[in-house]
């Protein structure tokens, strides 16, 4: 047995080789969950490990799990993985780099020919993204649970597509899969990832040590005035949704990020009624995706929120409603395995520092089920869900030897 | 001969007869241009225009022109009227009811036995809605140009019907109905319209005097600034298309129409690039609306508003572009016609008051090629473009009464 290491080049060529999988012109990928190419990648991850000799399996939602055997087969698995699937219009990192580095973990293990306290498997969460279909992180999130929900089997993707169908015939793409029951015991489960923010980039520092995922929730704001004549209707008769809507955004936009630094503050769809140039908005209906890492200053937010717009809309002779629509509360990840993350970096001598995601992943709902974390590294431009999507070779090898060298340290004292 | 007099009960139950055209379970019309709706209505208007022994006339566009002989027939006629089509959820007076006031006053002269110094003929101008196909006021804008734009030939409705087809078929549903030249010389027009705004009947004034029509210009603005996602991308870091709109927005809200009354500034149309939840918006792009009776003043409010969008997406890490897709200059009607409307207002004892119209109609078409005025009734709220439009039937009546002195009195010095 030597010193477990990663093979900087195989773990770079098979990063090439899988985005070769649902290549676009652009240099990103097109893979989505259940499709064709994300068939490919998955057989060709299975394949690789059958070629070391390590066990493929599958679930009923069909997570893919490659097991590394150690010393103690009946404890549950040490878990460390991410998603295969991509954006329509994704970049080449997202998903797949955390994936291909806990594959690349498994094998430096078996290179060395290290005897792990318990096994180590490398696991493909499906459809992470909820690009194909609705909603994001559906195996992470049926393993978590136990269960696949029941309005799943009716769901279609934006394809047309049966959820159902396409499932069964990926898990059917993959006959050498044993079968592994859903949400199995798992010691503990890490996951490496692109940060898809700015924020090591600017800050020049190669490893985040992320400590939780902030709470999010979707607000969706409808502001109803009355559609009248856009030339003949003076100031005074106007009950103009849209002016109401902007005076209360307006001072939404100047007092929530700029008060708040761990504040988000987002509208990203806006639907105007009737939507015509010359007839005065009857009704404006707009969502809010607002992010924090506590709770209580979510809650104070949404009501500053629906405030606002009632004022807004009550000054102009309009009503307003606000609705949520999506409730993700603020995740903590295990504080014991951060401990061993941070150990790992400075036996690493790499920069690191902790910090929040602003974005969901797997590691959202496995954190249901047993202690998790995860690590970040840089992006180019904070640049993410985008074909120019960038990591910098070293970058990404850091993140993988970080990844290796964190699971050494959180398996040393089990 | 007698007195010419409006007979109120013959008037208003054509006005209901002609709502029955399309009419819509709420009480509208639904009678858009061109469509068998449509070609009833104008086949009523033809039929009853003939049992008085009118002669019955239409143009290459369709425009449909009901003639009532005068002493010297080879002078060009005075013209009156109107469009018969509407929106698809429309009222059942914008339009229908200057059209069927004009036939009343053609009926009102021959019960009289009047004979006018030239012949007085009715029009019903093809779409001027423009809901069916774009753009509106294709009768009057051909008529005044005397030619059928090349464009128009290749057109599509909303219901992909072609628009020469539907007009060649509108034609040939009215075979008694002689050819007319397009844009034929006429001495004048009048039309008579309801206010599609508040102000007559918040003043209580019957009858209003319409000295123009407001200039118009759309302008279409678009604002680029980054997407990233909504999560992960801090206040410093984000190029938010919608913050730097919103912001542009709420100053010109504040500071158009409150300093000016004449003004109008309406933002009908808006649209968010990419469009998700959870992504901070690339692109907004929206029309505005900008009304006012003065040029100068349109450009000053334009130049205004390109500033206002430059700064504040420059503000905002963005890039605003600003581009007219539409400019109709302010109108001014006939000095000497609108004389007359006053005399006549005067000689009937009517209440009347001097105003702009704030939406376009024929008549600013008409009035490129000959002496044009308007007359405005109240309609209840200033409701139109709707099928809760509604005019009492004593205002109706004094508007088609004030129709026909108006038209006797410019017909006197002639």
């Amino acid at each position: 047995m030597s010193e477990p290491r990663i093979d900087a080049q195989r773990f770079l060529s098979r990063l090439d080789a899988f985005a070769l999988i649902g290549a676009t012109p652009k240099g990103g990928v097109n893979r989505q969950a259940l499709s064709p190419e994300d068939r490919r990648a998955r057989r060709l991850l299975a394949e690789l490990g059958q070629a070391r000799g390590f066990s493929v399996g599958q679930d009923a939602i069909a997570n893919l799990f490659i097991r590394r055997e150690g010393k103690d087969n009946s404890r549950p698995p040490f878990l460390i993985g991410s998603h295969l699937d991509s954006q329509l219009t994704g970049g080449r990192f997202d998903g797949a780099l955390g994936t291909l580095a806990a594959f690349e973990v498994l094998e430096a293990l078996e290179d060395a020919g290290v005897e792990t306290p318990f096994p180590v498997e490398a696991v493909a969460w499906t459809n992470e993204e909820g690009s194909h279909y609705q909603p994001g992180c559906m195996g992470s999130m049926a393993f978590a649970s136990g269960s696949i929900p029941q309005l799943w089997t009716t769901l279609r993707g934006h394809d047309g597509s049966l959820f159902a169908d396409e499932l069964q015939a990926t898990l059917e793409a993959l006959p050498q899969a044993a079968m592994r029951p859903l949400g199995f015991p798992i010691a503990a489960y890490l996951e490496l990832h692109i940060e898809q923010g700015p924020s090591l980039e600017s800050e020049n520092i190669p490893i985040g040590i992320v400590e939780g995922i902030q709470g999010t929730r979707w607000l969706e704001v409808e502001i109803t005035g009355q559609s009248a004549h856009a030339g003949t209707t003076a100031l005074a008769l106007r009950r103009d949704a849209m002016a109401a809507a902007v005076r209360g955004l307006g001072s939404l936009y100047a007092e929530i990020m700029p008060c708040d630094a761990r504040a988000r503050f987002t509208v990203g769809k806006l639907v105007l009624e009737p939507g015509a140039v010359n007839a005065i908005p009857e009704k404006v209906a707009f969502t809010i995706d607002l992010r924090h890492p506590e709770s209580a200053v979510l809650d104070r937010l949404e009501t500053l929120i629906r405030n606002t717009f009632a004022e807004a809309a009550a000054g102009g002779g309009c009503a307003s409603t606000l609705r949520r629509i999506f409730d993700m509360p603020p995740t903590v990840f295990s504080p014991l395995l951060l401990e061993r993350l941070n150990e790992a970096a400075d036996s690493l001598g790499l920069a690191s520092k902790s910090m929040l995601s602003g974005a969901f992943h797997d590691a959202l709902f496995v954190n249901r089920v047993a202690p998790t974390a995860m690590i970040f590294v840089p992006c180019r431009d904070g640049l993410s869900h985008n074909e120019a999507e960038y990591v910098e070779p070293d970058q990404a090898v850091a993140g993988a030897r970080m990844l290796l060298a964190s699971t050494l340290k959180a398996l040393e004292n089990r």
